[in-house]
């Protein structure tokens, strides 16, 4: 299931690409995912599917080219740095078949920024971006993401990755923003999910998730209806809210 | 680069499946990926890739497919509780074209556990699994995770899903064991780029990773050195450290 507008409206989709040996070795936690996909939400973006994968030059051309034909939007997160293990860049040029070229404007900055001497190689990789590409502003930490075609590549710091995305997201086109009800109750799943599954039928156009959770000692579940029309939402929000008071429950509304 | 041991000794890979809308759609923060993650640096395994899918029966079963193909282990995570939207299972025995069918030790459990009249069709669904599965253990809640071929198959509940992991864990057939050693320091990465280039050019056998980092008010970056062997990971630590004092800084190992 998932929360789609009428058919005549087309759904905007995404996928979000997170580039990093230190996420598939566990060492960071991200974090950069959740933060985008609340902002897709936001502008009326699906997110669709995500995938996390090394610094591997082949592995990120063939991921980026399978999923921008998939997608609408694509966004990576991760390797746009200064060091040997920032490969994004260069990456995405040989995915889209275009020269890594140096970008006159972030140079500018760079030579106004760094002293007599500083601006050395390493540094100046990161003033370069793909034939074509638009770049992204950088509000945290000067050196810029860059959108080519329909893939926006940024940071993986995530206080310069939400500045990036920030700038950009206003100009995604998409639906209707996606909506969210939450309705809780401490009744166990298991004698919830009939009914919740015949409300979930008769709302094919929106999409109910059920998830357990334990605060404190206090066990329950949070019951999550999504969708991009808030009437049909409120309606079956108070239809799962009365599934809870029949079954003996307290709905409580998040 | 990645860690890779010599080149007689095969390199075991691994892939994790995140399935569930509540994380596309930003509701839940993933701490799982994370958490196999290390699980599988201490037994051997290298975790080359992760997805992030929603539930729709076709894409889970797709994706299985390809990773079950690719990898030599694959781990699932979410879709084994009672709701509608719990269609993990189901999409296992369709991926694998196999039956799913009763457990009958698990439907012995759920027997003697629910009072007369509770164990109703919601309850009973967690009791299947895919013909021919062997089951994981759920030191939480009971209802068990299952493997199938190559594929593990658990909770999406934090708590629940380690217990699962940590019960399978020691049956995975790794290499030795990824070791890390990290040496930070509070100078810029256009800084020690070139040098560290050179130092993973010398340790192909190592992967090299630099994660400038904010803590406070003060900005640094950890140098992260992972691989096999114990003795060349000291000797690149040491050239590392050794970079670190000529370029002005303290080197800290953490």
């Amino acid at each position: 299931m998932s929360a789609e507008p009428a058919k005549s409206e087309k759904i905007v989709t995404a996928a979000v690409i997170i580039i990093g040996n230190e996420i598939l070795s566990g060492r960071t936690q991200d974090t950069n995912l959740a933060y985008i996909a609340k902002g897709l939400n936001e502008v009326g973006v699906a997110l669709r599917e995500a995938r996390v994968i090394p610094d591997i030059a082949e592995t990120i051309i063939a991921t980026v080219n399978e999923l921008r034909a998939r997608f609408d939007y694509v966004f990576t997160t991760g390797g746009i740095g200064p060091t040997h293990d920032d490969i994004t860049a260069e990456s995405m040029a040989r995915a889209f078949g275009v020269k890594l070229v140096l970008q006159p404007e972030v140079h500018r900055m760079f030579l106004s920024y760094y002293k007599q001497g500083e601006l050395n190689e390493a540094r100046l990789k990161m003033a370069h971006a793909p034939e074509g590409a638009t770049l992204i502003h950088n509000p945290v930490s000067r050196a810029p993401g860059f959108q080519i075609g329909n893939v926006f590549v940024m940071a993986g710091i995530p206080l310069v990755m939400q500045g990036m995305f920030d700038s950009i997201k206003h100009q995604l086109k998409g639906g209707p923003p996606v909506l969210s009800r939450t309705v809780s109750c401490g009744l166990p799943e298991g004698l919830l999910a009939q009914g919740l599954g015949e409300i979930q039928n008769r709302y094919q156009d929106l999409d109910i998730g059920s998830y357990p959770f334990q605060r404190r000692n206090e066990f329950g579940v949070a019951l999550v209806l999504r969708g991009r029309d808030a009437s049909r939402l409120g309606a079956a929000a108070s239809e799962v809210a009365e599934l809870v008071r029949a079954l003996g429950g307290t709905p409580v509304e998040e």
